[in-house]
């Protein structure tokens, strides 16, 4: 249990109402269920066959693809940033 | 159609298997495949009145939060870098 603050956001995805709990701004939670929409149709105008169960596991699975590509190139971004701190303070 | 060589590479994601295609390393959509596969199972078990689809929206939802939010840290990064090398080539 945490004492912090709660919002409680109801979206529609894929003509489907969710309701999402975070403790990010109401703006941020709706621009995220947005995003998720447009991804799913995206995936399923490319893949018609697919089922919707199907297609959201799939969405997940490119979602967490370009997180893990994105964190990669934060983690390399953020060495060469000490790398650059650690010349300028020598 | 692209002339660039893709994987074809057969996961399984709560106990579903899945074909996934891309132009990633077999290991790498592997990693992928096993990190929506526990987060699912993580979400799940916090949420036991969900049905399978909901599960994989709401776990979509979750990684684009995630990703939206390392974008934003990225960004802000990449624009201290880019501060810091123009500082030190002044």
């Amino acid at each position: 249990m945490s004492e912090e603050r709660k919002n409680r956001i109801t979206v529609e995805i894929l003509g489907q109402q969710y309701v999402i709990i975070g403790k990010e701004s109401p703006n941020h939670i709706r621009h995220v269920a947005t995003t998720v929409d447009e991804k799913m149709k995206e995936i399923r105008n490319k893949n018609t066959f697919l089922d919707t169960n199907q297609l959201a596991v799939l969405t997940a699975v490119n979602a967490v693809n370009e997180y893990i590509k994105l964190k990669e190139k934060y983690d390399r971004l953020q060495e060469r940033l000490n790398q650059l701190e650690s010349d300028t303070n020598q």
